[in-house]
């Protein structure tokens, strides 16, 4: 869904989290939800979510507040997630396999067809029903089942030559936590998880605690 | 190190990223760049970088740009690098492994004294040469052992209850990987990776990608 207006990367942020609360709040069985019951629980005031939500249509009744059910699909539309991706995993260390056990990800519609490795001791285990499957055999994988998303989770000096298969393979999609800047053209989307970042974040706001305010 | 000024999360959040650079370069035995070198690397404009680090004092000098050594020391001193911390896992499923595992922490400073689970099946098993223990010893470990990060790698519906065990036993930061909002006291720093709203904002931007900057 294309739009004229540009969304800003603030906004798009926060659209995961919405899709959290209102999630959880279905699975509690809440279908109704005021704009300053939202507020409570998100954090963020009734204004700015109206603001966020105002992006992509009209949502909620005044007087009424939303209707839970109704505005998550509206939200996992927006996100993608009323769709099934087909995704692949290079690197089948312990990340890896943690992403491919996760259920989570099957859940809201992200398949891992496969892992991938070099190492001979871990080609052909099956992590659940998935298995891991030797690296010199992804690209051509990739091709014949039409994978959207390419996970990175090989270490950081590798993971260039990842992302050069997954793009010359098709992939629109890439998912990379290893700690390196991976170069890809500018029609594929990557999305990084540095997790030394976030760690070190952690680290700075314990050594100063005036400069932490309790987000997330 | 507490100062009047109040550092904005967006810079905040920047400092790892730059730390990770410098790094980079000083492992590559580059040890002197311009502020223009630098911009160029990390995407960041000269002026925002200079910005960024005036919030800590003066670094680098007109003509000569910074020295990385030094640069990066100042900047580690600033996460609070310059420190070990003791940590533990809760949690000894993949992803709780793959943190272990990762010796990219432990280098940093971050040493992971030991797993604990509920699974019997996991308890006793070694982790590189970091043990398994029974969920029921982590509060007296903790003390003990005068840890400092509590690392959350339960599934979301134990999250919380790991989270006050973490609390009374004097924990002062914790690495939450699990999708809830765990409720602590305001002296207690919360670092939050919500793997779930990164995959989703994957499949936001592979809908929308004129939305999609490429950042980071």
């Amino acid at each position: 869904m294309e739009r004229d207006n540009k969304v800003s990367i603030t906004v798009i942020r926060r659209l995961p989290k919405y899709y959290r609360y209102l999630s959880d709040l279905l699975n509690k069985g809440i279908n109704r939800i005021s704009s300053q019951e939202l507020s409570n629980m998100t954090g963020f005031t009734a204004s700015q979510i109206r603001q966020d939500l105002n992006n992509f249509g009209g949502f909620g009744q005044q007087g009424y507040g939303y209707n839970v059910e109704e505005l998550k699909n509206q939200l996992g539309k927006i996100l993608g997630l009323d769709k099934i991706y087909k995704a692949v995993i290079a690197g089948a260390g312990n990340l890896g396999q943690a992403i491919a056990n996760y259920r989570g990800f099957q859940d809201a519609g992200f398949e891992v067809l496969s892992l991938f490795d070099k190492n001979p001791k871990l080609i052909g285990i099956k992590i659940r029903d998935i298995e891991i499957r030797d690296i010199e055999e992804m690209e051509s994988f990739i091709k014949e089942n039409g994978v959207d998303i390419g996970i990175i989770t090989v270490p950081k000096s590798s993971a260039q030559e990842i992302a050069d298969i997954y793009v010359r393979s098709g992939i629109k999609g890439i998912w990379n936590f290893a700690p390196a800047d991976i170069k890809v053209p500018d029609d594929v989307i990557v999305e990084n998880v540095h997790l030394n970042e976030s760690l070190f974040a952690l680290s700075y706001f314990m050594n100063n605690k005036n400069d932490y305010i309790r987000r997330d």
